[in-house]
């Protein structure tokens, strides 16, 4: 147990990416409305649980977008896992923002846009934001969802691209 | 744009369980050690990043865990992202905690442990914790770590099972 054989060369943000490249996220899109009733939303990879009782989601946001004004404690928000069959979404949801929202690809459910492709989807609300330098932490209260809407294999980020999980190795005991 | 043919109907807790079952995720190992410099960790599927600049990590803990106690602010942390080769330590690392620390298997940097078998590893300090229920986010500042230590495919958690991702669809452009 010596440290000999490890070196920890990299320091601060080159680190940080180098070993994020390595780490594989699920990917989601994040939708709400502007204060107009205007559709914003985002595909986001930092999307995860904060709990199920009560049921609390939480993901990353960066302060300096253009969404995270809108997301305010109390606003609606609805959140869509990703199946492979979602690419072409997850890649418009991340482009050019006023290209993001094609009549007939979302619904409203209120003035909050729904992607019915998504493999299955949270309706929330903001319930707290955490800034931390020039990022936030969101938490949301979970209100109602869908049921799995398809079964296709997962979306996934890594290495910057897009792959899909196709090898199971082990069930957890 | 209706909402007739989605259905919310499912309420809360079942609902964000529906829901992460759908979402996968990279499997990440955070290691530690108690006020008596004995190893803590644990296996954990919330790991993200929050920002690279400063470079910052965020993970998700259950605040009853046995190891929360030690995670205060300023004590040192090892993130160790975990490739599909890893499955047997993301196993033992999720299992009972006096069998998860291996004579031979880590390395001690400082008194932190580390596994030179992961992907790719940071070390850095518990900057702040936002306890929100009965849960909490943890916020890491990251201060250095190895380049990628190896490229085998990432290990995930998808369906309360281990997978890894072969098929890569896209680029991110």
């Amino acid at each position: 147990m010596t440290t000999e054989s490890l070196n920890f060369p990299a320091i601060g943000s080159d680190a940080l990416k180098a070993t994020f490249r390595m780490h594989a996220s699920g990917v989601a899109i994040i939708t709400s409305h502007d204060q107009d009733g205007q559709p914003i939303g985002f595909t986001a990879t930092s999307v995860t649980s904060l709990g199920s009782n009560p049921p609390l989601v939480s993901f990353n946001i960066a302060r300096g977008s253009s969404s995270y004004p809108h997301l305010v404690v109390g606003r609606d928000v609805a959140l869509h896992t990703l199946s492979a069959t979602n690419l072409e979404l997850a890649q418009r949801m991340a482009g050019p923002k006023e290209e993001r929202f094609i009549e007939g690809d979302y619904q409203l459910v209120g003035q909050l846009p729904v992607f019915p492709s998504a493999s299955s989807i949270l309706i929330g609300k903001v319930r707290e934001r955490f800034e931390v330098e020039a990022n936030a932490v969101v938490v949301l209260d979970i209100l109602h969802g869908t049921e799995a809407l398809q079964e296709d294999s997962p979306l996934l980020y890594y290495k910057r691209g897009y792959l899909t999980a196709t090898e199971r190795l082990a069930d957890n005991s």
